[in-house]
């Protein structure tokens, strides 16, 4: 696949009968690997460089996952390409910014990617909807294992895989889940419970990581460290965490319906009637009310089957796949202008929501 | 009828087929009269009040008018009472804080009201909707020449009929008309008509006179002087200051259309959206947000037809309407509850809004 069948085909976006749960969007389980002969991608040379993507691409490529997949350049990919890439989690905001050398290898379902030369020579990353650490480090720890066989990594007996960045180092995994948390956010318990988080060794970012927000009550939360513990040690104490706050989100959420049902109704029903019937619509604001549809299916107000839908528009809507639905061009007024269509047009095939289970 | 009879009856509010007009609301002409021999009512005793009370309400009874209304004495309302009939516009709301010996009679359509012992003695008031100056003031003339002969009126011959407040004496004839005006709201235009019109001896004001705000862009305009001019140049003067308004307004609107469409209909759209879709609304959002449905109706977005619902919803979801229909209890929220019910039930009956003519 190039780049235009790539996104056009979509992969996993339409695909109606993949998993999704309630509060946790997806899980990513990514390992960072490093070749023994050459120096981080920071300190190494051009040419040393482009030897890397040539010999990684090679390895990728013959994985059976990667099978009629897509092997990217980015130097070839324009900026809107790269951002669209981006906005499906298939490739870093820090490679958006890497030149000669960088690629990245996207298998055909859009789950699996491995990026070559971001910041260290390897980033190997899984992504699934729904809640499953055990069985994405399965197919992680298995590609690992096959690209070994191809591949010279640099590791230390006592230090375990070298990465770029000390903070990676030993097992170079890291493993992360997107939650939607509206109901710790409504209730304003979510500085709480970063701080309580963060005190386990567990980071809490926004929706693109560092740096960037929260928008639609979604958070990226992950393992800060990859040294002294073992991949499952690891992966045990993030899930144990993920699975405690899940369990507080569940718990706020009932808080509010006990509470104050109608004020959580309201916010749900106009988020709804605005999405249905807007005509200008920026993006912050359409992941804002997404927010609040998704709630709609995980509550039961809308029928669960179209939490997917509700993902996948959230994915579409962003400023990039908007921008290049529109044919790459458009003002920003006319960009708001076809997003708001463009979900009137989805939204409208939903049923109408059902509050009576809740009365 | 008694006034519970009255509130459920609801007159011209359930007349389907009365008169509606896109811009111009309601027309509503009023006479001040007072009887020569008693004092005006703020310097009558009790015991004159509860005189003048009987003579009029006796000569006010026998109007054909009047036939099968409602003749009421203040103080036997409650405040919820006379907050329905405020918001209805058939008493002022300084009749709302008189005591002992005033007085209202309402004809059974609820257009003609006769306030007794509010300013002055009698202050007789006809409403309708759309833009009717010339049938309403025929009206209120002949009943005012019938209760001529029933009661002797203070009129001097130099200066007319006589009044409480001077800025009445003459004619006593204070004409008004109910705008809607959005599009010169939403062009920032309004402060500058409201100049020009003032220089113009004619009055802006809120939706309830007075001191009261133009919440859903609905301003009361009226004719200040009533001195020095006979009724029908009163009359004309203020209808050719409203016809230039409505003038403007449409233009506004025009504009609006022709600079930014997606604007005007984004804020339609999501005020649909909101109205069809909300589970708390305060009637103040529940007016701004009906007033864009108006406007809809008048940019045939949705059928002209609906404008008379929606102008009825915009008074039966005013506080004492909703407060009356909860039983005359509930908490704050309980109403916004209640209202946002009472809306969804009625808009779900509404057409979608369609877009396609204006494009």
């Amino acid at each position: 696949m190039n780049i235009n069948q790539l996104i056009k085909f979509r992969g996993k976006l339409t695909d109606e009968k993949g998993d999704s749960s309630p509060v946790v969007i997806s899980t990513r389980v990514r390992l960072a690997r490093n070749l023994e002969k050459y120096p981080f991608p920071g300190w190494a040379k051009k040419s040393q460089k482009r030897e890397i993507l040539s010999s990684c691409l090679n390895a990728v490529g013959k994985l059976a996952e990667m099978e009629n997949g897509a092997s990217l350049a980015i130097e070839e990919l324009d900026d809107l390409e790269k951002q669209i890439l981006m906005e499906r989690r298939l490739i870093s905001r820090e490679l958006m910014g890497c030149k000669e050398g960088a690629g990245v290898c996207i298998s055909r379902n859009q789950s699996l990617s491995v990026m070559v030369n971001e910041e260290d020579h390897l980033r190997i990353q899984l992504v699934e909807g729904g809640f499953h650490f055990n069985d994405l480090w399965d197919v992680v720890n298995a590609v690992d294992s096959n690209l070994e066989k191809e591949l010279i990594y640099a590791f230390s007996r006592d230090l375990g895989y070298l990465t770029a960045c000390p903070t990676n180092v030993g097992t170079g995994l890291r493993c992360s889940a997107m939650m939607h948390l509206p109901g710790l956010v409504l209730s304003n318990q979510m500085e709480k419970v970063v701080r309580a988080v963060n005190q386990l060794g567990i980071a809490v970012r926004g929706l693109f990581g560092e740096g960037s927000d929260a928008s639609g009550s979604i958070f990226q939360i992950s393992n800060q460290q990859t040294l002294g513990e073992s991949e499952e040690e690891i992966l045990t104490r993030l899930q144990n965490v993920l699975t405690s706050l899940l369990e507080q989100e569940k718990n706020a959420r009932l808080v509010l319906l006990e509470k104050e049902p109608l004020k959580l109704f309201d916010k749900i029903g106009r988020a709804f009637g605005i999405l249905n019937n807007s005509h200008l619509l920026s993006s912050a604001e359409a992941m804002k009310l997404l927010s609040f549809l998704r709630l709609a299916t995980d509550l039961e107000i809308l029928p669960g089957k179209f939490r997917r839908m509700v993902d996948r528009i959230l994915i579409e809507s962003q400023p990039g796949h908007i921008q290049y639905a529109f044919g790459g061009k458009g003002t920003p007024a006319e960009r708001d202008e076809y997003r708001a269509w463009f979900i009137r047009e989805q939204i409208s095939t939903l049923p109408i929501l059902n509050f009576d289970k809740l009365k």
